[in-house]
């Protein structure tokens, strides 16, 4: 293997070709075995190993040339094209909700909270005592800190009706997001090219988590009050699927918070057809008027597996979320949070823990249902009087999030593209649809930056708005129909 | 929907319930629908809705019963078998690897270095000043911390050579260690089902990251010297593989390193097949008598992806790592990454960023460099006296890792197990092979706590080996072979 009758050919070669013009033709392997009286393949060796240092390069069929080094030629990355192939499942450009947008303009298309909602005198201490404990040079178990287990158990624990066996700490594994959790679940309830019944519309992250892991998604439609179980329990039968993933309370992007006797009927739907219900419960720091209540708590048997993240309602620096999740489902999703991640940082773990164990958090909880339910009374107030055209289906109870539908006929390009260039970034809804979308959306953001602003924003929406209906608009420089005199 | 007749008929029979003993029969479907005046779907509405709250449960074809309820029994997953199936990818076990141990043993087995070896000031002084900063509060680009990308690209622009063009911050996706890394490459590269070219032995990580996607592994013999190129140069051909996953220096775990012409060799081999070399990077801070000279800093034409993790080196609290790829295998990989975790913790970017910038950092890594010397020839140093039936086939230049081969009679499940019994944990090799194992063989790692019982450690191995040995163990209480009087 280290050839010295290679290594003469190749410092041979190397001196000729340095003196070579680019392009210049090498001699035929042929020449090369008659010239250094060697084998075929040490000649081959050597040449491959010019071809590796990049000063020479093979044109099958024709020869071996020298190459031409530029330092700042343009890179033909063409060949990837073949290596790669078409993906095995095609994943959609991230949301306009991930877009990041300069502080001066009105942002009510993200998906993530303002500064002033979190708890950021708590996550700052929490960071400053994790950097003096043990958390930021150790690591943790795979499933998690256990206290953090324990925590995430005992949430659920404090609601859970008598009679109905509380989650343990065991049954919890801690990961780095919800998003990751959303790809894990799909991967290991469901599988690449199986159904998975979602609600329409839905979060858009769940679809993307989908479409990662090529799972094929059967939409149930859904509203405010939730899906209706008849077309929940017709897909089950129709689909074989064995899943179904929802977000009961404060559901994203339509706010909706199905009623405990709907959740009853969808855990007894999931019951008889031996399926697991995929339980997001993203928004349950967030109530407003109401306060989430998980289906995971009044289930036992294993088929709802919950999905709870602290990202946005502690930080999204503090990238943990907890799943609860009971019997082999969990086994198996714990193989698979260990191959993807192996673990979540203890640092992370240390801080979100010390957030939420603080006797400040319970404070700062009811401060932003406070500051929740201003901001939305302010865009619905305003979207009321500046857009009379759109439709609030319902005014939410809880979540980040207004559903607001607009006349048939708008042109939602032109709306977003009108509106950005007013300073409002608001987001077409066409993204929460896993199929065709059943009408024209927006889904506006309510927790983002400067709510002050959201009356301009309303206005700004409105005007944008009458200015798509020819009917409304106003009739200037109408050119006469006699000709110019 | 919100049946109000459904209703009634709930509360009507939760009340009969209630006063019904467990595993009585309710009357049947069209029993209640005379009694009740309903529909048929308002009454299997009502009792879907008792199933759903857990009070009475249907046997298909038999009937309904009032549900037994108690607080505390068994909980029966059995159904959980049918609606998982067969995983459709089988993940092994997490590695003895990761095992945590408690602190009075010699723990031989880790992959994590002890806290001695991590710059535990700087880690702390990095968390302090993060705590002030606006990373604990913010959301980065998918992508990275800009200023982390720059630094991962600066590392490779530094040792590549000219007439190569150094890769910029945008080739640099930031990820949250490595070993997702790994899935993302290879269902990105690769995909399920298909050929991946693999050194044998690896590194298990990479074996669980692609038994997690599905993907195909082919191993390739290697040893401290590398792989054999025309293996591979077969390999290629034979499985029509577009990847081969390496760790070219300081190789996980026979500590080998490849010469600079096996290098160039294999990076012509692969760019004849048009494939990718994933080069996993996982020790380049921890050189001992060599340093990490990446391949990927001698290609530009997009055919080497490069990983490098800080999760070693920073802390394994910092779960931070760099993937360096160019050309559209970059925009795939990022578009998994972010369908994954969406980002990486900014607050543990900007540790990570903070530390590996400080001055101190590099008189750190020139100490761990000292510290891995001594402590590695302290163990080579005990084998050598205490365990002569062993062959260490190479002292590597680098890593955290010694590959010791025993003899081939022995019972690695007894030597694990009588090593443990005396304190010693050690690893069996069986786990680094994606095939059968080549041999029996021990990774030992160097880099745990309580170096000065290393001697101690040999010692106890190099006994647990002639225990084994029939011939050498000393004949005690031989039965005669006459009867006894």
């Amino acid at each position: 293997m280290y050839n010295s009758s290679s290594d003469r050919i190749v410092s041979a070669l190397r001196e000729r070709i340095a003196a070579a013009s680019a392009g210049a033709q090498l001699p035929s392997t042929r020449q090369l075995v008659a010239e250094f009286e060697a084998s075929p393949v040490t000649v081959q060796k050597a040449l491959r190993t010019l071809i590796g240092q990049g000063v020479i390069e093979s044109r099958p069929g024709v020869g071996t040339f020298v190459r031409a080094i530029r330092t700042a030629r343009p890179n033909d990355y063409g060949w990837q094209t073949a290596a790669l192939g078409s993906p095995q499942h095609r994943i959609p450009d991230s949301s306009s909700a991930l877009r990041t947008t300069p502080n001066d303009v009105i942002a009510l298309h993200s998906g993530y909270p303002d500064k002033e909602l979190l708890p950021e005198r708590l996550v700052r201490a929490a960071f400053t005592r994790a950097a003096r404990s043990e958390a930021v040079v150790s690591r943790p178990p795979t499933a998690g800190l256990p206290e953090l287990q324990s925590w995430f158990a005992s949430e659920l624990g404090t609601i859970t009706p008598a009679g109905v066996t509380s989650p343990v700490a065991s049954d919890v594994v801690v990961l780095p997001g919800s998003q990751s959790g959303l790809s894990t679940l799909f991967r290991t309830l469901v599988g690449a090219g199986r159904p998975l019944l979602i609600e329409s519309p839905s979060y858009w992250g769940a679809m993307l988590a989908a479409a990662q892991v090529g799972v094929q998604l059967i939409p149930i439609p859904s509203g405010p009050r939730g899906p209706n179980p008849d077309d929940l329990d017709r897909a089950f039968a129709q689909t074989g699927a064995r899943a179904f993933y929802a977000q009961p309370n404060f559901t994203n992007p339509t706010g909706g918070q199905w009623s405990a006797e709907l959740g009853d009927t969808v855990l007894g739907i999931v019951r008889e057809h031996g399926a697991f219900l995929i339980e997001d419960d993203w928004a349950h720091d967030f109530g407003i008027t109401a306060n989430s209540v998980p289906l995971a708590a009044r289930e036992d048997s294993g088929h709802v597996v919950y999905l709870r993240s602290l990202t946005k309602s502690v930080s999204p620096s503090v990238r943990v979320a907890g799943l609860v999740a009971r019997g082999p489902a969990r086994d198996r999703i714990l193989a698979d949070t260990g191959a993807q991640a192996m673990y979540v940082s203890a640092a992370l773990q240390a801080v979100a823990l010390d957030v939420v164990t603080q006797p400040a958090w319970h404070t700062h909880l009811r401060s932003v249902r406070q500051q929740l339910k201003s901001r939305r009374d302010m865009l619905v107030t305003a979207l009321r009087e500046y857009a009379p055209s759109t439709h609030l289906e319902a005014v939410p109870h809880g979540g980040l999030n207004l559903w607001l539908r607009l006349p048939d006929e708008t042109n939602l390009h032109q709306l977003t593209r009108d509106c950005e260039a007013q300073g409002v970034i608001i987001a077409a809804g066409d993204d929460w649809f896993p199929a065709e979308p059943a009408g024209r959306y927006l889904r506006l953001n309510y927790s983002g930056p400067n709510p002050g602003a959201f009356a301009n924003a309303g206005r700004i929406i409105g005007e944008a708005l009458d200015a798509q209906q020819p009917s409304q608009r106003p009739v200037v420089n109408q050119p006469t129909a006699s000709a110019p005199s």
